[in-house]
């Protein structure tokens, strides 16, 4: 056995156990999954265990795969639940199934009972391995308890206190009031005098990360509706959960379906894929561009002096919606404004987008009077009546953006999507059309009699 | 004093006593400042620590100026050091300088250490309410103090040992290990083989943020230069972090400057400002299009078919690149990928680009074909030749697009700024320029002795 692993140092087997285990991952993630698995393989059950319970350890399936079966289901029985689930549920069928079976029934139906529930919800993100205690018991005992249990538990700073009859929740109890308290004072006196936060497994993880942040929590029950805890999500998770939002935030309002992996991790036809969907749904949409242009053949050809203006135009609209939209986005999604707002908005928007329009307006007119004067170039004739046309476009297609890139999000999470759904490409196509409708009609009404 | 607090029934200051701080805290937001500083006035000094404590509570200034000078005094004294600096520096000038004179000697130099240090940085967001133990101590010694220290500190989760002599940071002990190791056994046996995570008060909150979420933290210890401990960053202020910088990740991806406060607490002038640099900055950069097809002026003359096309292929450009930008963004943000790894990513985004390009391209072609088949438009006896430059015009400028928006996050850390700041707007108004060059280009070539 030793010669078949002169590849990998003997030395580097310690290292692992003498670094923090985040940086181990680092280094084992630079690996191919055969050296990995050849040092999991050798490192200490304990440490192969601490991980394998790092959710940034991508390869955890690929070498569980390649470990011995029986050595493999021994780590799998020993790792948190939820991360067990989670490398399961990316295992390929053939071995998940032989690899179930070797695992004893308590750890099989833990795992099994996490896998039911949809991928981001609480559920999903739980775990298992918490403290409860029945409400009968003492400080003194729950201490005990906590002494005997601690290493098997993600964490024991919340104590959940159970109906010892129904096995309700009645309370959590952080570990830093039972330390002060009285060993012999019943737990529930070091309660507070509300009840716990708690959620349900299919409260959205999103949902469950605002629990964290406005409570200022380290981990949040989850309970059936009898009120019984299923499981509960740790701080950790919370955090992870919270990047995967923003980052799904991210991508959707670039206009992306968010990916699952890390860029580099992506292949190239599912990179493709996950473009091309909303960059076709956008090019279908912007071709009524080429419709409204058609409708204005005629002004266009006694006129192709506007024709000049038009990206500077219907880019002004998209920046100024894309603009609205981000900041809206944010301001739905940390709930600082609910639906019933929109209105308010609109009063906000409409005044702020007048005044951004007027301002390029502005710039816009100067812009051609500064080129016609100094002889850049030439306008024609009519030339401060086409500069007053840009500007008054400019007004209308500003405003016009401001307020339906900051109603997009509403209307979003009016309709039951998710408010951040909406992309800046995706504004920016909706302000375009109009945009040009806009343009063109103001020149219509300006230039009627001079140039058209 | 009873008759002038009619307004609010004294129930009320009852109540807040018997909710999660955080809800006292919502239902105090939406009072006028007046109201809540009179509630805040009447319930017991702990309770209004407590609901001061919460960044969420907005108005905590406002509350502060408003209660007598030895109420607010005494109420700062009682905080937790970080958010009395943060309230402190929100305060005015005068109310500062006269309730710092208040505090006792202890409580002022703790908040003006805090107020040394920039926003957005470790030092800022720290508290100095932590325990430390020197390295001599035992167990049992450790946990008689946690006791006593218990109600004074923000976490008591990890403890700090210290070299008795220099007062060094040696080690940082969780406390579920203290609860099950023997109480006459050294604090230094339940630490861990590899040193501590810390970090240095000048360092971003988001790098911060990032120790978080590589070691699964509960704190993290702020150290100066000579590795003596200045305070810890806690999770729940590592999760505001996380927060705050993914908000202005999406602003600024929208072409917002990072707003400081939530949307309908920003005044008007200020939310004019704050889109009015990005968006003129955009628009002067965009009047390139104009120049641009000024310089194409006489092949707009001779075809203005091609005109038809300029909203829908110039869109396209920008949204490839706006898809390729949010990818980027996150990829470099959560360091999936790092600076040196721009070319693997360019040999990535150009067949993706090429690949995307000929999908809308094609899609082009069958539309202008289907058009003129039909009917519905006359596109000129050169339908096909003007068919074949939008398609040929697609791959090329999506394919720029693709690129050139995945390559400015690189070139903005590159020169030293956040990856983040490239935005949507800003990579459209990019990929516009050059996207109308590229569709003139390709127009010469194609239609060169036919329409041009």
């Amino acid at each position: 056995m030793e010669d078949t692993i002169t590849a990998i140092p003997a030395m580097l087997a310690d290292d692992l156990r003498l670094h923090h285990v985040a940086d181990v991952v680092e280094f084992l993630n630079a690996l191919p999954d055969e050296e990995a698995a050849e040092l999991i393989g050798r490192v200490a059950p304990e440490r192969a265990v601490e991980i394998l319970d790092q959710p940034e350890f991508y390869a955890a399936p690929e070498v569980l795969q390649l470990l011995p079966q029986a050595q493999a289901a021994s780590l799998l029985t020993a790792m948190s639940a939820d991360r067990a689930a989670d490398i399961v549920h990316l295992l390929d069928a053939p071995v998940r199934a032989s690899l179930l079976t070797r695992l004893d029934a308590e750890t099989r139906a833990s795992i099994e009972k996490l896998l039911v529930y949809p991928p981001a919800t609480a559920g999903s993100i739980m775990t298992t391995e918490y403290v409860s205690v029945p409400s009968t018991w003492t400080v003194g005992q729950t201490l005990d308890y906590i002494r005997q249990v601690e290493r098997t538990r993600e964490t024991v700073y919340a104590i959940y206190v159970l109906d010892p009859q129904t096995r309700r929740l009645l309370q959590a109890v952080p570990l830093r009031r039972l330390i002060s308290a009285a060993p012999d004072a019943p737990i529930m006196s070091a309660a507070r005098p509300y009840p716990p936060i708690m959620t349900s497994p299919l409260t959205d993880r999103e949902e469950v990360a605002r629990l964290f942040r406005k409570y200022d929590l380290l981990a949040v029950p989850v309970v059936d509706s009898a009120g019984r805890v299923l499981g509960i999500v740790t701080v950790d998770d919370a955090i992870d959960a919270i990047l995967a939002e923003s980052t799904e935030d991210v991508q959707k309002f670039g206009g992306v379906t968010a990916l699952e992996k890390p860029y580099m991790q992506i292949g190239f036809a599912q990179m493709v894929g996950k473009r091309a969907g909303w960059l076709c749904a956008l090019f279908l949409s912007e071709m009524l561009t080429a419709s409204a242009m058609q409708h204005f053949e005629s002004e266009l050809e006694k006129a192709i002096v506007l024709t000049l203006f038009i990206p500077l135009i219907m880019s002004s609209g998209g920046n100024s919606g894309s603009q609205a939209t981000s900041l809206l986005i944010r301001s739905l999604a940390l709930r600082e404004l609910r639906l019933r707002d929109w209105w308010r908005v609109v009063m906000r928007e409409l005044p702020t987008g007048i005044a951004l329009g007027a301002i390029l307006g502005i710039i816009g007119l100067l812009r051609i009077t500064l080129w016609q004067k100094l002889g850049l170039y030439d306008y024609g004739e009519h030339w401060l009546l086409v500069a007053f046309t840009v500007a008054a476009a400019l007004i209308g297609i500003v405003t016009f953006g401001s307020l339906s890139g900051s109603m997009l999000p509403f209307a979003l999470q009016r309709l039951g999507f998710d408010p951040a759904s909406a992309s800046a490409p995706f504004v920016a196509t909706l302000v375009d059309v109009t945009g040009l409708v806009i343009y063109f009609s103001v020149a219509t009404i300006i230039l009627r009699g001079s140039l058209l």
